[in-house]
């Protein structure tokens, strides 16, 4: 067989792009086909993925690029379900667990949740990683499975099959080796390829901003939540994005186990202040883009009904609801030296000590410790007593004690007692084109 | 063996000069070193060298980077030799043949030329693959036969050994499949580091500007003159520059056999008048930068000494100078329309229809046809007659005729007879360190 010409060369689409020129829709859909069939070369991809970086892309060519790597798979459908569809996208931050409360929640007002979810690399938590600490959960579903599932319990939590978006996957990998991963347009179509490939009919993006996340001031995260809300709705999908605060740790853990076990607080009607006030203003933005708005959301979490649909997600995919969590085998607590109010507790150093204490991995083929992780006594803006413990460091590998401690080192501060500390909010904006 | 840790990480060093930061000494040495040896992958030079394309380098990142790739492999050593040396490189144009008489003539005046050549790629010729026209000869010589050479004619035009700056031959190779040649930096560092390598202690560059060159204007050809300038001096080899035209092809002919009889009229106090003219003039400046300058270079041209060592330097390398050079199976004649002067005959059009009738390769393994090419019945300036030839076309494959005369297509242009002419000099300036 003779193989087709190629309709464009991929030397003069980087060229377009590192001199400023406009791609054009041809080109775009081409590049994307072709690099997923393996004839523009991985080191072509990332020098055009460096002129994309630097020289920017229009909206049109995001929004082609986007669907581009759509169209590189499968996509999924679920409009046999009898109810509406929502999903929730977060860019990645520190104890950020919000979707484990915040799937059965939501599937309690009758608008179903297909979560696919992926695992931690580098400081940020992965919702996998976490689920998986829950001794016979499974991550892994089919299409089946997952209808089923979405169509009975109402909610799901699982991995991606290999099918949606297969040149994002590529990208994403690439991306990650050659200093690329920072830009909006590639940020922005990686994260939308997927979801709008999923199927869903209303998606809420938490864009975090701070210290211990990819966007580290509310410009660039805004650019990016518009940028993300504009090819959702071009694509048809109803979508919203909150700007949420990540300077600071989100709840009182980072890990895996203890993260769960945190969840579980939330659905029992408890937990951290600033996860039950996420949780449910996710939860009413997803039900609003899903036609159900207007509901008493917090209710659900305390009258017992989001920690039943909580347990039939995890039942329905063989975890066992009411099985121990692992506990770390290590535990070493970093105390207060003084008396007086936490006035700062960085977001990034929490991450990067949960992961060296085991809870995620240096690289995507490592294990994690499902006990590992960091509990958080006091957050900013509370009282700490001199000799009291901050900090609880878990870990089943006490070797690594030492470097996680590193992390932390000049990362918190505790201010004079009665200080006032002005925490900030944590919900910082909010981007829809209504 | 425990491998030594590496000094640095790739994506860092990618992410400083994509943010615009300056790369130090050792990010530069390590970077360089590391790729040769396959740690620094391809996706990730390719991403750096976008990323020095669009933010640049500073005149230190440069030399560093330059003295890099001449550290990545071995250097020349022509201090043996009882004269000095003097080499010439054109950064490539069409009908650029000048290396053929300038090498003997410069040896006439006891000036060694250790002339290290490459093959053809794209629309510019190759004065290896020119050479190799000559029944016989061969561009392949080690280098105890080059110094031997040296000693006893005083010039030799061969290929670079593998040995010379490595990792220059990687990133050449690299950047031509990603858009990443037009780099000034990156330019002139290719050149220099093998230039430096070979040894010489005199360098003219003849920097091409205009259509038919990679410099398209004279600001960016002065830059990469002032460029290579600078790091020849730095590097202790006397270099000069001339800025010399290529909007229309150089001589009378575009090809390889048809060339090298072309530089053979030149030896023979013949040949085209600005073949000529450049040749005398690079032949003064390699002269004068050796210690050996106010010469009547000339002379040597009609009164036999040039092609006496032509001839040699031909005979030591297997040539036969006496052979009949090949003649391409085919010719086919463009004969001018109308009467007139011949106004423009556009050089990057004439290299490429020379290319697509064999005389070039697509890509590195392709052979070349020995006879094909374009011969120029008249150059702008030149009166033309209605039905006389203007163009012939030469190939062994004449169903190459088709798309080498479509490149020719409203690319030259007949005025009025009388009509003055403008052609301008062919060399348009000077660049040296004094």
């Amino acid at each position: 067989m003779v193989p087709m010409p190629e309709a464009f060369d991929a030397v003069d689409v980087i060229v377009a792009k590192r001199d400023r020129r406009e791609l054009s829709d041809a080109q775009i859909r081409w590049v994307i086909d072709a690099y997923t069939r393996g004839v523009v070369a991985e080191e072509q991809m990332s020098a055009l993925a460096m002129a994309v970086l630097l020289n920017g892309m229009t909206r049109r060519e995001i929004a082609t690029w986007t669907a581009a790597m759509i169209a590189s798979g499968e996509r999924m459908d679920f409009s046999s379900l009898q109810r509406p569809t929502a999903d929730k996208h977060s860019t990645g931050g520190v104890g950020d667990m919000i979707t484990l409360p915040l799937a059965p929640l939501v599937a309690v007002f009758g608008v179903a949740v297909p979560q696919l979810s992926g695992r931690g690399l580098g400081h940020t938590g992965g919702t996998l990683d976490k689920l998986e600490s829950i001794p016979g959960w499974r991550a892994a579903l089919s299409n089946d499975e997952m209808l089923a599932q979405l169509d009975g319990v109402g909610a799901v939590i699982c991995a991606a099959g290999s099918g949606l978006a297969p040149a994002d996957k590529k990208l994403y990998a690439l991306r990650d080796v050659t200093g690329t991963v920072e830009a909006i347009p590639l940020i922005a179509s990686s994260i939308m390829s997927k979801k709008i490939a999923e199927g869903t009919g209303a998606l809420v993006l938490d864009v975090k901003v701070g210290s211990g996340a990819f966007m580290k001031n509310l410009d660039r995260a805004r650019e990016l939540a518009e940028t993300m809300v504009d090819l959702g709705t071009d694509a048809g999908v109803r979508t919203v994005a909150l700007l949420t605060a990540m300077d600071t740790p989100l709840g009182r853990a980072a890990g895996n186990a203890i993260e769960v076990s945190q969840a579980i607080d939330v659905l029992a009607g408890g937990g951290p202040a600033d996860v039950v006030e996420l949780t449910v203003a996710l939860a009413q933005e997803m039900l609003a883009a899903a036609g159900r708005g207007g509901q008493d959301v917090a209710a659900a979490l305390t009258d017992g009904r989001a920690m039943d649909a909580w347990r039939a997600m995890i039942a329905a995919q063989g975890g066992d609801p009411d099985a121990t969590l692992p506990v770390a085998r290590h535990a070493e607590t970093v105390v207060a030296p003084t008396s007086g109010v936490l006035s700062r507790l960085d977001a990034y150093a929490v991450g990067v000590a949960a992961w060296r204490l085991g809870a995620g991995r240096a690289r995507k083929e490592d294990p994690v410790q499902a006990g590992a992780g960091v509990v958080m006594h006091a957050k900013p803006g509370d009282p700490v007593r001199a000799g009291e413990p901050l900090l609880t460091l878990h870990t089943d590998t006490p070797e690594r004690f030492e470097r996680a401690i590193e992390a932390l080192d000049g990362e918190w501060e505790i201010a004079p007692a009665g200080t006032s500390i002005e925490t900030g909010p944590l919900i910082l904006g909010r981007v829809a084109r209504d």
